[in-house]
């Protein structure tokens, strides 16, 4: 016995789903889910000097805020607290999402505002609440900086420009793949789930999660809205599509967040109010499906998320 | 009913808990924790380049590792990891120990090797699986860096030197401490504690917790040996007093660690073996106590330890 919000609720949710899952294209439908490549392309020497920049606070105005401190690889990529802390102790507005496989987003940004990771990494920079710098003082720094002005020296050609800074932090953050998690081999044909985490991608793909989670990302590559059935609760500094159309359709609609690794990034949503997987999951069924979801059911589906989780990326690793 | 390891060494345990109490002072008797000072003395100056200095991974050896890479603000000033990890992705062999409050501790580092907090910060930089790095590189760098050439002169007065360096992160982490827990409030009879937090504070008291963990860090004032009763394996590895006295009964003998901010800082020990408190509790009630918690009594200490979580320093604070 599933108990409904509410009768009609629930039909609605249904219609919508049989709607949307008419509406997908049948190449998705036969393989809504594709393994994250074994191997990505990316430049060794750009990618390594993005990993210091990445690191590195002195690019913030008071210099303690840099890209490491709300996309920890501590968390999966992303940040252990609701909402991001910048210079000074400012509050953001935003859970910042997970760095790991942002490369595979359409977007980037919870409203996807940026179209590509060099493109995103200009925003936090600038942002008053989060770095707060100008370009012609990181410049300054840089060219400074020994190390930084050999190596933009060295790959650019050039002594150190904003520009090819956040081209180096793209191609770091290109590198952040994380291969071969459970469900990958299970998807190559190269391991079994479980009974449980079976069951559990069964239920995602009946409940109709699997319309909006899907592609490389298990997300990543659609607008969606919270609270498609029971509205979510919306605060004009939340960072959605309306942020950026102004279009009042778009209140609380956000790029589909990644599944990936998604037992590593808690808290969860585009204000962090989940703070667990339970909590993330109990949510999305009462806003956007419409109903409450039976303890083992949330179980069974844990168990398949938990397989989502792939190796940490080989650029921040030893060997 | 409580489940005897054995009852012999149940009956060593106590018999040693007894012989410890009674060799303690009077005055630790009547008043064994003290509430964290509301106010300490520090020079905010130095205490801000000092919180510059904590946050830079450019003064580590392949520029990605700062102080806080392993003294996480977001994990109560330790490391999440069981072990840190440096430079180059080197494993190091010890779970990172809180800064917060290590103001207060009668010595510094697992094994008490150093002996105050800038003696402990000059370790990490040179060791060459944390930080790696020379003075003379550090200088250099410091001296390039406007902001730290700037700084440095305003406040020694000369260019910046490694000691001074030292001298300011060693300011920036006096000013960590974290005043105000419910605890404290308690102590100073300006609240109650709830039956269940007063019950796991009797039991701490009574099953001898206290002994060791007392003082103002509730911990931090002696060394003591893990496995006091059930021996805990040993690890030429391990950063005991052994490693620093050669002594072969300093064996995992540690500094016995800080409760306060207990709640945030998992995973525990020297090696952050226990992933949870309510690990840590079983272990130590076996290895030094000699006999297994039961379940209810697990979880009123939890819940009198969850009574040591003070405020975030103010330093680190917008207001």
């Amino acid at each position: 016995m599933r108990h409904s919000v509410t009768k009609n609720w629930k039909k609605i949710g249904l219609s919508i789903l049989v709607a949307l899952a008419a509406a997908m294209p049948v190449a998705a439908m036969e393989a809504p889910i594709v393994p994250i490549p074994l191997h990505v392309d990316y430049d060794k020497k750009k990618a390594e000097l993005g990993k210091v920049l990445f690191m590195d606070p002195q690019i913030s105005a008071d210099k303690t805020v840099s890209c490491h401190s709300c996309h920890s690889f501590d968390h999966g990529g992303a940040d252990p607290r609701p909402v991001s802390i910048g210079v000074h102790g400012a509050k953001g507005n935003a859970n910042a999402p997970t760095v790991y496989n942002a490369y595979f987003n359409f977007r980037q940004f919870w409203n996807g505002r940026a179209k590509d990771l060099k493109d995103q990494a200009n925003g936090p920079l600038h942002n008053p609440v989060e770095m707060d710098m100008v370009p012609k003082e990181i410049e300054a720094y840089l060219d400074k900086n020994p190390y930084y002005h050999e190596a933009f020296r060295e790959i650019y050609g050039t002594n150190p420009t904003y520009d090819d800074m956040l081209d180096a932090i793209a191609e770091f953050e290109k590198a952040l793949f994380t291969p071969n998690c459970k469900f990958d081999y299970y998807l190559r044909g190269q391991t079994e789930l479980t009974p449980l985490e079976a069951r559990g991608y069964r239920l995602f793909k009946t409940l109709g999660c699997i319309t909006c989670h899907n592609g490389v990302n298990i997300g990543g590559n659609s607008f969606q809205k919270f609270g498609l059935i029971v509205p979510y609760r919306w605060k004009p500094s939340f960072p959605d599509r309306y942020d950026v159309t102004h279009n009042p359709d778009d209140r609380n609609v956000y790029k589909v967040p990644t599944l990936r690794n998604i037992a590593l990034t808690a808290p969860y949503f585009h204000d962090g109010s989940a703070l667990t997987l339970t909590d993330a999951l109990k949510m999305m069924a009462y806003h956007n499906l419409g109903f409450e979801l039976e303890e083992d059911e949330i179980v069974v589906i844990e168990a398949f998320l938990k397989t989502l989780t792939g190796e940490t990326p080989a650029i921040l690793r030893q060997d």
